[in-house]
């Protein structure tokens, strides 16, 4: 989304950059995604707006960036040791640790709940922050379609929903604590629903 | 949350109870929570704001009030044909009807929204207008357990949060579409994690 990545031979450029995002994600946490402003953002990033403007073309554009490199990177996908369940609980005992740390959640939280309110915000936030998430869990488990250890007939897309969306929910709307036991049960549950049927 | 309910025996009571809840129902989609007022309620019900602060001490209990009137009487439970997919689809199809409605979205949306970053409202929101719903899944399927269609070792709390969470999940965060198919299948693998294995 930014407009012109600052150039990667400047380290004064990739130090702007850097305090830009901390300055946006720590400032959502504070007051909120509706009265977040570049301004507010460039003072405490101590840079100028213009530097801000030269690379996002908005507030929304420039915590997206942020996120997107504060997340874990997805490009290599979940680990695929052979035993679905062991990598499954790995990966989301380690997604407990991240979603019940106080400096995730504020900005995390900030935006899903613009993002409730702002079509085109949630649209961007799904695509650029949690798609790419539910993408590895859909890769994992059609290798796993592959070595038969889930059954043919599984819409993969609605099952990895069923197993994300109820840790999404109780983190968002606080209906449940995420532990390591209920990761556990949910995943055990999970694969009950998946395995072929002996 | 009412601090007087009003006598029922007054007509005049009902009819500006009626329209205070409608009011707020409306505004709040209109305005979001944040600027939602007792005063823009009162003036859009065209009551005084003294009626409003003679039954209700804030605006959040206004609305959560004006909800649970306006949501599905959970008292009597889900149906029990004996048949729990077909008794899941048919809740559940209504349910994609009445989450797919306009009317409903706007104040729905605004006030999850608001709870995402208020940790208080996000509370009472849950308790007074989630696990009411969620609650009565549950006793279906611990009713369904005891007739043998649903085995004995699983978590019925989980169970619902893999049923509810992918179907809420996708309406408040619009990652896809609210459809009969959708529900269908999302019964479908649900049952298929669920009943005792042959």
């Amino acid at each position: 989304m930014a407009k012109t990545s600052p150039p990667d031979s400047s380290r004064r450029s990739e130090r702007s950059r850097r305090a830009i995002f901390d300055a946006a994600l720590a400032l959502v946490g504070e007051v909120g995604y509706d009265k977040l402003t570049i301004e507010g953002i460039a003072s405490r990033a101590g840079v100028g707006k213009q530097t801000i403007y030269r690379w996002w073309p908005s507030k929304a554009a420039v915590l997206l960036d942020a996120f997107t490199e504060g997340v874990e990177d997805y490009s290599a996908g979940l680990p695929d040791t052979g035993d679905l369940a062991a990598d499954l609980k790995f990966v989301l005992h380690a997604t407990t640790d991240e979603f019940n740390d106080p400096a995730f959640q504020a900005p995390y939280r900030a935006l899903a709940a613009a993002g409730a309110n702002d079509e085109e915000l949630s649209r961007t936030f799904v695509a650029r922050l949690m798609e790419p998430g539910i993408r590895v869990y859909v890769e994992r488990l059609r290798a796993a379609q592959e070595a038969g250890e889930v059954a043919d007939d599984i819409d993969v897309r609605i099952a990895v929903e069923m197993l994300l969306s109820p840790f999404s929910q109780r983190w968002l709307m606080r209906t449940g604590e995420l532990t390591y036991d209920f990761v556990d049960t949910l995943v055990d549950q999970f694969l009950r629903g998946v395995q072929p049927r002996g």
